[in-house]
């Protein structure tokens, strides 16, 4: 149970808006654009693994669930697949580029002054652009709140992590502006 | 200089707000309605000083300026008053609920998982309500995120702190919605 009264049942963050509709608009705007939007060079599978990567280095349950079961849906890969990924994406079957931007991910989850400059041209001579290297910083922090958010205030989750996977689908096609609704 | 080419020379969050408006629209939402809206028991002051201390935890310069200047506009407090507080909120003038919601606020800034329950009961126990408790919990993890993003893509600051507290009048009677045309 959460340490607050959320007068509802709904798990990790969707509980968490519910109880506070003023700030869930925002959030899931935030989320909506930066995940979602279909004018991004980034892929949704792609920006899912790193707001995927960055809740599994901050030990979010609820988020690394979620966000790695959207991930494996719009990839094509199941939980092993995401999971090797989380563990050591540096020698997992993502791209060059996607190493690269999962090191700057890695760093601003550590903290923002921890990315530098050598992240940023290993990022660039892997053929990313400036807008996927601030969305990926923005993702990465976005995260950073999402899942302070979540564990700060004690909410509970689902165990079982097939729960996720079977939600993808739908979660996938509705988009975060309507999450918590459904 | 920041390490993505931002195409105009505002400091801090203002420059990549300009960069990406996109992002800029919920991002300036979410911090109007936690940090500004009339409909909330903890003022103004007490919720940038929440923002201020985080900013201060994770050495994010900008941040920590431009919030700590509107702290100290809205609480009456010059620049040497709302420093003390950042070094040693325990021993300074404030509430004991506001110490309760400031040692929250640096749990979650370590991490979601650092707050306890006892954190939640030393809360109560000052009075604080669980919209409170809700608003510091979101409000630090929300710098958690701001810090990352002004820090983890380079951006520049002013030096000198004196041009943030010259500010502070201006932004706290536009908001943040308005903040990156001005």
């Amino acid at each position: 149970m959460a340490y607050i009264e959320l007068n509802n049942e709904l798990p990790g963050i969707r509980g968490l808006m519910a109880y506070r509709p003023e700030t869930e608009k925002p959030l899931n705007a935030l989320a909506e654009v930066l995940l979602r939007d279909d004018n991004n060079s980034l892929s949704r599978g792609e920006r899912e693994l790193i707001g995927t990567y960055v809740s599994y280095l901050n030990d979010c349950f609820f988020c690394q669930n979620v966000h790695g079961a959207l991930a494996g849906h719009y990839l094509g890969c199941d939980i092993d697949e995401v999971d090797a990924i989380k563990k050591d994406f540096s020698s997992a079957n993502v791209s060059p580029k996607m190493k690269a931007l999962l090191n700057i991910a890695a760093k601003v989850q550590k903290g923002g002054k921890y990315v530098t400059a050598e992240d940023i041209d290993r990022a660039r001579a892997a053929d990313a652009t400036d807008k996927e290297i601030h969305d990926t910083v923005l993702i990465a922090a976005a995260f950073c709140m999402f899942n302070r958010y979540v564990d700060g205030l004690g909410t509970w989750a689902p165990q079982d992590r097939q729960f996720y996977v079977n939600r993808a689908p739908q979660r996938a096609e509705e988009g975060y502006q309507s999450s918590i609704y459904k």
